[in-house]
This record gives structure tokens, sequence and C-alpha cells, in this order.
């Protein structure tokens, strides 16, 4: 740190990533990414745009914003693209919430939240999950602040219904309410259809996860046309060129390549069940998880410990050394071959005990 | 806007970006873009990574940064990679800034700065050009907060030396001072090599110009290692997979091929002397530009007529209807086809006028 920093940004913990090894092959089960690759068609759009890269991109992604809007059913004028839906959280925080408007969120949820409450300055509300990990909605209704859910959550995997969202959308009409739906192709329903119905939700998603598309960055945010107008402020006081032409043609691809994106998700889906029987057979209890991860405690050994033989064993899942869920691993869903492995290492080390 | 933004996000005024049109296909001398396209080994090496863009970029572009740090002559922890070189102005004065640190930049520049300072609720001290356009470097040196200084400078062209440049650094070991390079490659000499000499300085540069990659969005920052850990905090606290693989890639390429960057900054700087002279002869007063477009104003028609006349014809300059530049336009360096397309459009203006 130098003797320049400002008070703010010193006093920041910032976010951790999972780790992204480079000494070993590992089988990569901890940063909920797709097994699969992107979708022929982008690396098609991808390569064409390389060849204009010497010109800027389009700032307002017309193209992808067209069609991206049809796919989900809306107005092109009520989605916002951005350089991952990091961004577009970041840009949430910045536009709903102040000194007067803390942002409301669980204790147990994505770690990025709390990061940005403290980068912009405003109090964080944190409302603790109940004791099975469930989101207390009651809690949140009488909230007054911001609130940012994920849905399903993370690391849990836990899914509220349509109706649950909707009853805490609608008790909080003077405050913004943010739907994280990161996860939600993988067996939730999406609130994006609430959008024309109520004036104060935001939901975001991204292509990382479903849409194989982690590495080319590409996040987007859905609501009623003035909450995007706002975020647009954000955008083009902040990076207008947020997108560049790559990601945008990834991107497309992903959308038109629709017959993959729905077998990729089906994939994962069944991947998830299986292994959550298997798991099950083996003495873990594992929550109910809509997500494209598991989330799991074994009866005989405690979660750090059993994230460090996995590794050993070249398997890396998630841990996270915090209270309530230090007793679980988090394991992205892989391919068939990859969760097959990650089975026989879970066997031998419970053998092994 | 919606009712639920907060009143710092709604006092903005965001940036404008340069026309990007869709309609006609025009001659594009408005975005200060390169008319080369990307070095074909950018599009090799995007084109492995694309396929596999279903996993996360390494958060700390681990390759790239080793690849530009030893083409700088630098130590790698002294180079951070972001999404174009916006997200490093941002980040500078996100973490330079506060109430009691003023932005400190000139009346004639960037027109980002204002807006990041805004942004961020800190006060701008905007420092006059003198009359010529040239950079008043006493009036620096008597400040107290951190400094911002594009170099060459934005629209005028016009270029500080390395003792210019030192001798504001020097004078200001309390604060930082940001020198934002987004055109050194096509004459000017770069900062980077008085990092190890001085803490408090911060150089910035992209590969939007020189290295053809706009369209890619990749800037970086050099500087003393503990200002670039200051700014990895605010990547890492805001968006930590910034730069995606492609993008990286696409970087990668263009710093391994050298013959080709050289040879069009080389390109562009003779253009520019053609286009520069070709003006003169047509009565024109030009800046001594030492960046990828000419700073120009006409003795018979005002800028905005001009760029009005040129639009019509089918070539997109860049006119900003603001005090003391109004005379002017900004003429980004093409090829020479284009150049000379341009000098025609402007000789018919002056013959119909």
């Amino acid at each position: 740190m130098s003797k320049f920093l400002n008070q703010k940004i010193s006093s920041l913990t910032p976010y951790e990533p999972g780790e992204q090894p480079k000494q070993r092959e590992y089988i990569k089960l901890n940063t909920n990414e797709s097994p699969y690759p992107p979708s022929k068609k982008g690396l098609e759009l991808a390569s064409e745009q390389a060849e204009i890269c010497h010109l800027y991109p389009d700032p307002n992604c017309t193209e992808l914003t067209k069609l991206l809007a049809s796919e989900l059913g809306v107005k092109e004028n009520q989605v916002i693209l951005t350089n991952g839906s990091d961004e577009i959280l970041n840009f949430a925080f910045m536009a709903y919430c102040d000194q007067d408007t803390p942002a409301v969120y669980n204790d147990i949820t994505y770690g990025f939240y709390k990061v940005y409450a403290k980068l912009h300055g405003v109090e964080s509300k944190v409302l603790p999950l109940k004791e099975d990990f469930s989101i207390d909605i009651d809690a949140f209704i009488k909230e007054k602040g911001t609130i940012i859910i994920a849905n399903p959550n993370a690391p849990t995997g836990l899914l509220l219904s349509l109706e649950q969202i909707e009853k805490i959308v609608k008790s909080n009409p003077d405050r913004v309410v943010v739907v994280d739906e990161a996860y939600i192709d993988f067996g939730g329903e999406s609130a994006v259809k609430l959008i024309d119905k109520y004036d104060n939700l935001l939901v975001t998603q991204t292509f990382s996860k479903s849409r194989s598309l982690a590495g080319a960055r590409l996040g987007f945010g859905v609501a009623n046309e003035k909450i995007i107008s706002d975020l647009m402020r954000i955008k083009y006081s902040t990076n207008p060129y947020n997108v560049n032409r790559l990601t945008s043609a990834m991107g497309m691809g992903a959308i038109l390549d629709k017959d993959y994106f729905e077998k990729n998700c089906n994939h994962i889906i069944n991947n998830r069940q299986q292994t959550k029987v298997e798991l099950e057979k083996l003495g873990f209890y594992v929550t109910d998880s809509k997500a494209n991860f598991l989330f799991a405690k074994s009866n005989k050994i405690d979660g750090k410990n059993l994230y460090l033989k996995l590794k050993e064993k070249g398997i890396l899942v998630r841990h996270f050394d915090t209270d309530r869920i230090r007793e679980y691993i988090r394991i992205t869903i892989g391919n068939s071959t990859q969760m097959q492995a990650f089975i026989s290492a879970i066997k031998e080390i419970l053998e092994e005990l």
C-alpha cells in the first residue's frame, strides 16, 4: 500500500476469487464454471470481430442488446450489458445505496456484496439465513434498504420461488430489489417476467455459468426502462466501452445456439442430481441446490480437511473458512467424467479415514 | 431516471463518446482509432483462447503482465492491466483523490477527467492552458492536489518533454501525478522510465490507439509497486476478472508483433506530417500534434460548419462545441487513402464557400 492511498480504499478488504492454479492439471470444480466449451457460433462471430478490433465497439451494444431482449421477451431499453455481472452489481450499489439507504443482504451469500457496500461507503444490514440456510423472507420484508438477493443463493444453492421473490419486491415499493440470478438457468424461474409489473425490480444475470463464457466476461441487468437509464448513466460515467467486440460476439453466439445452451443446462442438472444421490449414500448432507454446484457436508470429515484431501488427489473444490459453513464444501458440477472422478476420490478419502 | 436513483449519480453528466454511425459508410476520422487492423498474431492467440472461454481468465493476467513488463523494461509488480485505460484512470481517481485532495487537470484535455472527479465526489481544480494551448507547468507545480496530465494532450496533441514531466512529478512528492500517455507512441517520450525514481508517478497507456485494439479494450498502468498494489486493491474490490481471455490474447499478439506495431506508428507519423503540411497550405492553423490526430482551424470556416460539411461528404471528424476550441476540428490520422480523401473534401468545401 502506498502512502498516497486514501482512507476509504485502504480500509477495504477485497474479494478473493477461487484459486486459479497454474502448476498442475486439476479437475477444477471450484469456481462454478461450465465444463462445456463455448458455442462454436460464438467462435465464428468472434473471429470476424477480431479482424476489426482496431475500431471501438458500439458502446450501446445495439445488436447484442436487441438479440438478448428478444430472447428474454423484454424491450431493448430494459436491458444493459456489462463486463461480467460483477459490473452490473457494482453499478446497482452505486445507484441505489447511499448514506441513508443501506444494502440489505444475507449473511451467507455471494461474498462481493459486502465488498461493494464498503467500497461505496454504505452501511450493510446483514440478515441471517435461517438454521436450514433458507432465506427469511419476512426479515427482508421488514427492511427499508436496497435489497440484494442471490437466487438461487450461493453457496447454498437454495432457490426462492417466483412467488416468494414477488412478495419481497412488492413489499418494498420505495426501494430497489436486486435479484442476482447468476445461477437461475439450472432449475429456477427468472424474475425477469416481473419487470413490467414492478418498477423497483432489477434482475442481474451472467453468461459465465450456463452460457459457458466465464472467460469472456459478459453480464447484464434487466429492469424497468428507468432503472436501466440510471445504470446507463453510470456506465457512461465510468467506462462507456465496457463490453468489447469479442465478448459481444461470443455472447451473440451463445444466445443463437439455443439447443446447445439447453442441452448443457440439462446435462448439469442431471449430473447434479446423480452426484447428490451418490454423496447422500456416502453419508453427506447435501442442500437442495438448484445451481451448477452442490453444497455438502460429510458426517465423517470437516470441510477444510476434505477440501485439502481432494486437492491432494488433484480435485479442486471450494471451502469457505467462515462461520456457519465451515463444515461444508462447494462442488461445481462438471461433466460426467469429472463427477465420477470426484465421487471416486471422496470414496477413497472416506476409506482412508 | 428512476425515483430510486441517489443524489450523487443523478447529478452526473456522463461522458459523450464520439459518434459511432451505423447508417452510412463514413471515413471515420473522429475517435482516434488506428486505421490498421490488429496484428494477425493476436487473432491466432485469441482464437485459441476462445475455445476455452468457459473457464475464467487468470485474474492476475500473469502471462500478459510478464510480457508487457519485459517490453517496458519494468518489473511485473509495476504493471496493472485494465478494461481499457478508462478503467485505470477511474481507479486512479478512486485511490488518490478524496474530500481533501482535489483532482488537478487542464481546462482543455480528455473529457473524462471531470466526469471521474464528479463521480467520486472530489473537487476539480481546473488549470487553463496558456493562450497557445501549451501546458502551464508552473501552475501545476504550485498545486497540491492529485495531478492528471494527458501527454500528449488531447485534443491539442501538444507534447511535454520528459524533463517537463519530471519537473512536475518532482515538485509534488506528497501527491500522485498521473501521466495519461494514451498517445505517447506517436512521437513522445514515455515517463515509464521515471517510475523507479519517483514513487508518486503513475503512467497510464492504452492498446486502443497505436496497438490497433480499440475494439478489444485493454489499458494499463505502470508505477512503483506500492502504487500498483493500491490499484490492484481496487481491481479486486470492483471486478477481479476485468480483462477477459480474448482481450489478453489480442494484447499479447500486439506486443509480440513488434515490427507491425512500429511500422504502423511510423505510417501514422508520416501521414500526420503530410496532412499537416496540406492543411497549412490551405490556410489552416494546425497545432504541433504528436498524437494520432491533428487539431486544426481554418481561416475561412468555423469548426462546427466544417465538421457538418465534412460529414455531408461522408467524412467524420470531431468537433467540440466548448469554449476556446469551437473554431477547431480534431482529425484522426487514418491511412494514406483516407487522408487524401479528407484533403480533397476540405478543398471542395473551401471552394464551395
